[in-house]
């Protein structure tokens, strides 16, 4: 198990926290928790939901133009993914003036379908949508040595749960099988559900922005309990590596550190924070060159 | 299994069922949500959880004077359930004069704690308090037959939830002893949590008033799937029951009738719009009385 990754400290790292967990820590407490965009799958050059949604967008202005020449959809109809990246790259730096331009026009993309619609339509996406640069799927964008800690944490009677900003019902289609890990299990930002005849139909409102100290509270509200490893690498994950390390007994915070511009890609914009909270705060950083043989399967 | 239920049309709707749903549903989306007042334990002649809140609001009064003529502390002072009892009757039945009066109080008796000083609480609670009139400690409140189902439902590879009006982490701490239910499968209603610190401390804002359509919501946010079975009791359980029904392959939706003023209670308060549903709506109706060989272990 985690072949993928080389020898070294980070690796030990993973090693001996395991070791002290399964002795000190009963099963039902070892919990692990995993950011997904930028820790489990790739997040660059735009978040994967991102293109999900810039499609619709693109529809959208396609079948209105009235919306033409209006943002988010001048973007979208463009194919400006970079636009849409920096929304949420300021967001991360404090900056909300065009994620608010952005949030509109994304939350009501797909308003208004059941939420086995709305499913299907993330599974149709991925069926067909490709890495603009990798020249892979998105469905085998996800860390291999990432995936390997997963089943490795596992097989060590761990329960792992992503808690992700990105939407809930946008990563649960794949999560099994990219990850094994059930829809039960995943954490993220959410739109408001109306319960119409018998089904539940998505709104336009936003629910849950899953980021920041709200990572923290909702893994507390759908686990009830204080995990005992969480992994992440951005600004966003400060508060739930925080929650997490605050715990009485063994615990590990993980950092995947993006320095790989041949594999994957190197940058450390959204992540100053929590990359220089790291040795004070004890989390293990990964880089992705350093300390992995491979990136993807 | 099932030995505390009769012989007759309501077990054999049970077994039936489930007979189907292992035949035609793989296990993973066998799931079932349970209401836990007055479904899995005793919710007369007040909910078990208005104990708890207003032995806190007694303490409250007895330590501050100016308290004791105001609601809902006068009432906790005097050891008046009723008046509790009637303010969650009233809003079942669309009047919420009282309930409001009794929020703000309620909401604020617990606030401040850290979420594992709050579930320390519960648990002295539970380890000391008596249901006032069954004799018998709160614990043992949990109705037989519905325990028994629960064990049934997991021996044919079902996956059992608590989705509730009452607190999540007021539950949480005595679910898997009571019901062998963790506290990652209970859904409930909450306050909002605070980070911080590294710790999690309960507020007096309302989060999620876990009830009518918002169970339906909730069991969609948390699971990721459609229940096939639902078990409730109350008109706050319609929509979760519609949303079960509404299913394309086998379900089934039971109500717990109160029948039995000799064992347990004998109502209908709060419960006349999903019991005049039940015929129409094809769920089973089970009579405490009738069905049950016996109702607490």
């Amino acid at each position: 198990m985690l072949k993928s990754w080389n020898d070294g400290a980070t690796k030990s790292a993973i090693v001996d926290f395991v070791a002290r967990a399964t002795a000190e820590v009963p099963p039902e407490e070892r919990v692990a928790v995993f950011d997904n965009d930028g820790t489990l799958w790739c997040e660059k050059p735009a978040y994967i939901q991102l293109d999900f949604l810039v499609r619709r967008l693109a529809e959208q202005a396609a079948a209105d133009p009235s919306l033409k020449d209006k943002q988010p959809y001048a973007a979208a109809a463009a194919g400006d993914l970079a636009w849409f990246g920096d929304a949420v790259t300021k967001h991360y730096n404090g900056d909300d003036s065009v994620l608010k331009i952005l949030a509109g026009g994304i939350l009501s993309a797909y308003a208004g379908l059941t939420v086995e619609d709305h499913a299907a339509r993330v599974k149709e996406f991925f069926a067909v949508a490709r890495h603009p640069t990798l020249g892979r799927p998105y469905t085998a964008c996800g860390y291999q040595p990432m995936i390997e800690l997963l089943r490795y944490l596992e097989a060590n009677g761990f329960t792992n749960y992503i808690t992700s900003g990105g939407g809930r019902d946008f990563m649960r289609p794949v999560t099994e099988s990219m990850y094994g890990i059930p829809p039960e299990r995943v954490i993220g930002s959410s739109v408001g559900l109306d319960f119409v005849d018998g089904d539940l139909k998505t709104t336009a409102t936003p629910e849950f922005l899953n980021d920041g100290p709200v990572k923290a509270v909702r893994i507390w509200g759908r686990t009830g309990r204080r995990p005992i490893f969480a992994a992440g690498n951005s600004n966003g994950d400060i508060q739930m590596l925080e929650y997490t390390s605050a715990g009485p007994g063994p615990s590990l915070g993980l950092l995947v550190r993006h320095d790989d511009a041949e594999r994957e890609f190197d940058y450390t914009a959204g992540a100053e924070k929590v990359l220089g909270l790291a040795t004070d705060r004890h989390w293990t950083v990964a880089s992705m060159r350093d300390d992995w043989t491979t990136v993807f399967d």
